[in-house]
């Protein structure tokens, strides 16, 4: 079987497939799975055409891993074939981990289980099907492969994980402010002391890239009505699985009602296998079919959020740039409980806060290096004239304040 | 409230929504239902980046209705602006009945009920609920409106339809042989005698819409692993309904469950309105979420389907130009008899010949007109110098044989 | 004769010409010359494919303000059809007083004459011509119409002239990082107290803007070898307007010689027609193929910088961030004395340094104005969090040192 | 000194040149001239865009060529190192010896002359300097080369060349309607029995490119505006021949001199090596500087075809597809004779019928061959089931017939 293959990308034009191994870790179901995991969860409600995947996200920023290493190669970096087979493995597995609609319901659906660990255990799994092919790939995703820069490539501030969903999330929400020039950042790669730096032309596109990344955050990632409405969706999980402890039953595939029924914690998951059987059938569909059926239930908590989630009747969510005083959120609580006749206790379905916050670049992190021309080695934050590109490392934080919009109507009373 | 937005899309930028009322239609949980049916059902099968849905289409054709009705107007042709508003409603519902995975399980959920039937019976729904608002938009649709140009837009030939799905699938695909300059057709649209023409000038720009289309055919819409993929999801709805007619339940969301257990047909369907209520709650997710719950069903044919479909381990599909022989499908037949260990009854669930044909343009049907230089008005096929365009009316036919590609491992015995 | 003619613009794919004066002004033989002016000077020898020119971007910002206008109209700003055609005429012709190669020969040809004085002097001639149709045009371009949001559309920090010089030479060059959102920012484009405001939700917009512009400047407008190669163009036409002084005459087209043989300054200028008569036959071509003519020329001087420019043989040009010391160019010159055999008093055609400065938002200058959701006005360096949006306003100065690079083979002696 | 340099172009992102040797070859100053060669002469003047020139083609060419070698060597094709510098060298230099405004002028600076001879003479005199470095490209180039599919790569039916221009003069027009898919097509090049062929997968993408190819011969590069102007340069060439012939000197540069007055025959061409010397030294900026200022000439017909043509006041074109009958042309001429008050002698100054044709694929001419799956070799017209692909290889004639418009405002008298 000819598994030389190339996909089409709408992004990048074509796609090769590198190798027999790449192929069939692609095949294996626990990839395949990604294919129903959208990589910005709800985000489509407002930029309808951002329903693409971590399935297509894996596949792209492994491409770019490619052109990568063949950039470092020509610039005399020792990488074997092994190695970069590996390196292209821990790339297009680095998201693996990922439950349904990514990050909205990390923690919820499995308390305290981040993806990270969730891909740990599945490469784990996979290397033992693949008889240990996946060790130096798994080295590398740990950092605990000597050639350092290798696992920079896969995670670090300028990583190609960072390269392709900037580009991606960019084409497919229609938000050309996030283009990043990426061909020329990979070209300007180098590695000196086994660090991956970035060589002194290609600081503009750097500034570009940390800028894009920035405004790719507000614009896209913590857009108001997106946060609103992820929100949503982790309150209903909530609820269902407060109606499950109160023992009412719910429609869900049995992959969902694993999760519904039963008390799963960090400490517990690893010591049964069904967990991680059971969280390697989820993808969006279970969670999406789910609620379009608890739209009709009779918990009007959950009829509520499910009706209005499905028919995009949103949540209004308003944005502060200080946290709100008390006496507002108790106003709209009020409201809430006037409004919609519900007790004090179930507010939190009706009225909440989150806080988000944001930095562009982080100094206390592995920080970006620029090569100079003069040999030596700068931070970007140094090496840059944007005078004070020290400012995009300031965190910046804002409050989203969430509620159904008709308790503005009975707003001045 | 604003209803005046702005939505981002990849495909043309930006989509204004024109007014008040098409705000509202999009807002219905009718049209929001279309976020949730994919445009080219199983294509990402194939295309990863096809995700796209009828939503996002819908919106789209709207979009270039806009920019047709504004040259046209440009040229001196009267709309008012009420028809405008309706031809807009009317293109932006044109798909309004289509089910889950659009055209593959039309005729399967629920038999002899076209898409078509569907659309016009939801339309009076909406035209009900918008209290006869929808009334030119439906004469339009139609072809009862006097102006039979506004129809012309909706649906023939060089239809605004074809135009946004040719520019979106080739978009979304990343097959830029499908990209088509529907601004310049827009452009040379005009109205002669109440009848759309294309000036000729935009002769070129036609020509090579046909072509575009004609090779999507042939790389996308046929392509025989998708066509195969969406026969095993036709197969997997009628092994569900077998089941159901022996007793035997099957995991489902309620609306979906309905259209397995009840034996609905073209002429009950209007009969019973809780037939279209459950139909309007249908889409993609419903399905996906039974196939991956059925792919553990102890129902041996169920599950072979459903776990190959959702692994995407797919049967082999090829092409023939010409009806395979009796012989061939006999014996690929007996091969799956012999390796699968199922009866004879059973191998239309293993083997299968699908006939399919397309023609890139249909001489009989509603012509493409062209206004000459000269004034005269000569359909295409006469005024293109590419002097046997003819040829692209010939219907081209082609046979897809489908089976198990195990089978081929015990083919020389 | 139809003058209602639509333009393929590979930036915006159409343009359209909206009236029969526009069409009449773009017909003129001042307005045909930008055909024959490149947009951004020698770029095109870093990136081959910058060769757009003066008419290009005439067209496309006329382009932009027609859809600023549409926006700001829906928004219910008054603006009447003659405002429409005044300002659309006063953007085409903003830059029609460039000459040759636009910015590098500024004050070359002519003494102490900028562009902008060209232009309003050309316009006045066209004003004359067309019976005083271009009173409000000339009056919005020096911003004496009442209506001030007019001319800020024309000529301000973010006005529709850099809109579209920023995405067409982006394009152009193929630098993806000059690409901005110019679509989304005129849709943002609103007017308070007669003021042209930004609303809150483009702020992005405009950061990524002037970010875009920032970066354009240094990689593209002021690159090492784009700057080397500008001033050997003015020092080639120096050095001919000396040899004219000794009584060496030099092939030259009829209007270039009158201004290598005539003093003319801005002064003189405007007392003799002729003058403005020869400036208007002038464009790159008269003095591309003076060039190539002059580096056969006896003169060492001439003939060494026009063989070099055309043969793309260019000077070596440093930056630095402080002023290179004295004794840097001091042993630069010796060099160029020993190497070349040339006397002291020629150096300056060898070794030169330019000072060049960039801030990318000038904070006393007419200043970015945000409208916030609360109805207030800020200026976008307050609005913007991205706290210290005041670094963008910084000056930052570079030195560039530019001789041939023969001069370092001698450098260790 | 750094010969390994990425050169940015807008349609591709990145061109990188290959090798100091080919490095060398961009830097003689016969492949700089290229720089001032616009690739389709006086299509800007319909097409603003259209400015981009023989170098950028050239580099955009070898850029190709390259993705073609690795996709070839991929698949198994012996291909050295020295083959494929020869190669890249081949698609280089194989445009050096067009003159001034490519097509338009050939054979009329210099009489019988082609620009296959000059490339062959030029290469050679290259060959010269670099000792013999180009005798693999020149016999590639020649077809003399035993891998016979190199040449094939470099001039066939759907070689490099085309597929350089058909994507370039797309682009620079922005007429969407010639983008071709270069990389797939590429991706699908195959070699069988030493010749290039293409895979059967791929055939569509054939099928696209020569309809691709049709239209943009008859939107762009047939189109009449063009066809008109470029007729008028001609004329012009050949009016100032007539009168240097006459004893009347024009100004123009030293090389254009050199062939307006003497006469240069492909016999006396290659005898003596001033006529290439001069020929090496032309570019488009020596006609149009001429032309301008013939503008204002004493000669009426001269003047009025420069001036017309620099303020493009341009003859109007009309197409027609059978030969106008004489009595068509002999009224126009007589009109011109009494409108513009000229000798009948020089009516073809004013009236003229060029006869223009074209074919999309030439059946006697090297094919393109398709490689079927089942490893047999087919033509494209045989293979494709466009049934009757045959009629792409219909030549269609057309011819123009221009003249000063004003003859026609006394037409009906």
């Amino acid at each position: 079987m000819n598994k030389k293959k190339i996909i089409n990308d709408p992004v990048y034009g074509f796609i090769s497939i590198p190798s027999g191994f790449i192929f069939d870790l692609i095949q294996h179901p626990y990839f395949q799975r990604l294919r129903y995991i959208k990589q910005v969860s709800m985000t489509h409600l407002v930029y309808p055409g951002a329903l693409h995947t971590r399935f297509q996200h894996a596949l792209g920023a492994m491409h770019l891993m490619a052109l990568a290493i063949e950039t470092l190669r020509g610039k005399g970096i020792a990488i074997t074939v092994e190695e970069e087979e590996a390196v292209l493995a821990a790339i297009l597995l680095h998201d693996i981990g990922h439950g349904p609609f990514s990050h909205s319901l990390e923690h919820t659906l499995v308390e305290g289980v981040s993806h990270e660990l969730l891909s740990a255990l599945m490469m784990d799994e996979l290397n033992t099907t693949f008889n240990g092919q996946l060790d130096k790939a798994i080295a590398i995703f740990n950092n605990r492969y000597p050639k350092k820069f290798l696992h920079q490539l896969v995670s670090g501030q300028l990583d190609i994980d960072r390269m392709d969903y900037l580009s991606r999330d960019s084409f497919f929400t229609g938000v050309a402010e996030g283009v990043i020039s990426f061909d020329r950042i990979i070209k300007m790669l180098h590695v000196v002391d086994n660090e991956l730096v970035i060589e002194q032309k290609g600081i503009y596109s750097v500034e570009k890239f940390l800028i894009a990344r920035r405004l790719m955050y507000w614009q896209v990632y913590l857009h108001k009505t997106v946060l609103g409405a992820e929100q949503m969706l982790l309150k209903i999980l909530q609820r269902a699985k407060e109606l499950y402890e109160q023992g009412i039953l719910l429609f869900a595939s049995p992959s969902l009602e694993h999760f519904l029924r039963n008390k799963i914690t960090r400490e517990n998951f690893t010591e049964n296998v069904t967990h991680l059987v059971h969280f390697s059938r989820l993808d969006d569909t279970d969670i999406w079919s789910a609620i379009k059926t608890w739209a009709y239930h009779d918990d009007h908590i959950l009829r509520m959020l499910c009706s209005r989630l499905i028919a995009r009747s949103l949540y209004r969510t308003e944005l502060y740039s200080t946290a709100p005083q008390d006496h507002v959120i108790v106003d709209l609580e009020e409201r809430a409980v006037k409004y919609f006749g519900i007790t004090a206790a179930d507010t939190a379905y009706y009225v909440w806060v989150q806080s988000i916050e944001n930095s562009a670049y982080e100094q206390n992190n592995s920080t970006i290096k620029i090569l100079m021309k003069d040999g030596s080695i700068q931070d970007i934050a140094e090496a840059s004239d944007l005078s004070n590109l020290g400012t995009l490392s300031k965190k910046v934080q804002k409050f989203a304040v969430s509620f159904p919009k008709e308790l503005l109507t009975i707003h001045h009373q």
